[in-house]
């Protein structure tokens, strides 16, 4: 197997992670949260989501956090923007990178933003190009690429279609996401040669949820295949509203130790981000799934 | 990446799983447990310990469950044995396949077993022997390969001349250990790619356990190089006493999930294992880390 000398991590906690959360965090400290993933060397954060706040209450503060982050240079601030109303908050709150989402099979799609595929696009398009103007760059992400919940398998083919047109609107990087968690090693290596005969590698993130405990499995198929770009959420937190059963993001902690023990740059700070992590799990309030968390100490 | 056609579980749940925790369980429940995992379709069952029940009390009724179960033909039941004492009350218990046990680090070898690796050999030397004469087959399992709690790393030319001296002894099979779970993908490529220019594929199974999280890539790797053999303890129950800080074995359901999932053969029923783990986890009364276990329904 072939392994990159190098990875970026996304984190996609602040969104991803606390979107479905019972608890509200509150902004202070999210903002703290933030700051310390920020902190910890991650070049790549999701702060939240101009999502309207009647259907992510959790996230209902994004204009607030976004105003009261501490901005690093040379991190890249992201939040989740699904239509114009959306954007037009989040070029307000001086958002780096827009990212916009739909799904690659329709129901899901439908359930998920109340549109069929066809007409998500001229809502995004409008999103990107409007970005752009504003000098934002943008990241699509592709829902259901391994799997819908409620069609099953989706058909590679659709993959491939959502993506080019998505790359055609002027989106920089499509994140392909394992949505439910029910991607498996041979069939991201089958998703991927399909895509990557079309795409360059460097143009997409995978996206795995780990309700199966394979995400990294299926991270290592993908490093293997030439991607070097991966979406994870800190302490495993996460899930998906419209999406039953499905558990949270591969765990960043876990996914760095990965990487650190096969001597894979990602420059981020493992004792810093393992910091960040107990902070969450402690206002979450609950043990979160990732393994690092919950390892005792180690003798020598 | 390459992937097998099959793979063999080896469920080491009722000795490695169980030999750790601290509820007792009945000796009727382990009975019970055990004729489920048989009746699962798995064909390898490592039921018990004849270690001194001084040092392992979880598993001091080891000839009464021997005696219990009902005996599944094509199914070999296996159990650790560390001496002529236990070899001969593993006799008396008829099991089919006698494990000897040893590290590859000088240090675990000896907190683990009390003696030296050189003085360990002919102890072992006389259990495979007299074990063979009687007609039973034998299993070594080398602990510590990707890693000791106390020495770090471990020279993988240390682990090629315990494997060696093993071999000669007339054991059939090796299991390797990452009993710490420190292992990593690109480390079990290079252990495994230096093992196999001496030992073919077919007489080694991989024993992982999960610390990080990391536990089904690494056996995604070893997969791809070939092994076909592995460890796995249902719920991903386990841990070593004295390895502080290590977790549960992989579990055997999220396993066979990314088997079944990559069309591997394994010749269990998934329906039944879930109910044998769920059994268990009631009887141990903690939620167990197997991520199958935890999974909501899916819809579709």
């Amino acid at each position: 197997m072939n392994w990159p000398t190098s990875v970026t991590i996304k984190e996609v906690g602040p969104r991803d992670g606390l979107q479905n959360e019972k608890v509200f965090i509150s902004t202070e400290d999210k903002i703290a949260w933030i700051n310390q993933l920020s902190g910890s060397g991650l070049k790549n954060i999701e702060i939240t989501s101009f999502v309207n706040p009647k259907w992510i209450p959790a996230l209902s503060d994004a204009v607030a956090v976004a105003a009261g982050i501490t901005r690093v240079p040379g991190v890249t601030y992201t939040a989740l923007v699904p239509n114009r109303q959306g954007l037009e908050r989040a070029l307000e709150a001086n958002i780096d990178t827009v990212a916009v989402f739909m799904s690659a099979s329709e129901t899901h799609n439908r359930k998920n933003i109340n549109k069929s595929i066809e007409d998500t696009f001229p809502i995004l398009k409008k999103v990107v190009e409007e970005a752009q103007s504003a000098g934002k760059s943008s990241r699509g992400y592709v829902s259901t690429v391994f799997g819908c919940p409620y069609e099953g398998i989706v058909d590679i083919e659709k993959v491939i279609s959502v993506s080019e047109t998505l790359f055609e609107m002027g989106i920089g990087e499509l994140s392909l996401g394992d949505t439910i968690g029910v991607a498996n090693p041979k069939q991201v290596q089958e998703v991927l040669e399909a895509l990557l005969k079309r795409f360059p590698a460097n143009k997409f993130a995978l996206h795995f949820h780990d309700t199966h405990g394979i995400a990294l499995a299926n991270i290592l198929v993908s490093l293997d295949m030439g991607i070097t770009i991966f979406d994870a959420s800190l302490g495993g937190l996460g899930g998906c509203p419209y999406a039953p059963g499905a558990s949270g993001n591969v765990a960043t902690e876990d996914f760095l130790y990965m990487l650190n023990s096969m001597g894979i740059n990602t420059g981020v700070n493992q004792e810093k981000l393992l910091s960040a992590s107990r902070f969450i799990q402690d206002k979450v309030g609950r043990p979160l799934p990732s393994h690092s968390l919950q390892v005792c100490s180690l003798t020598g």
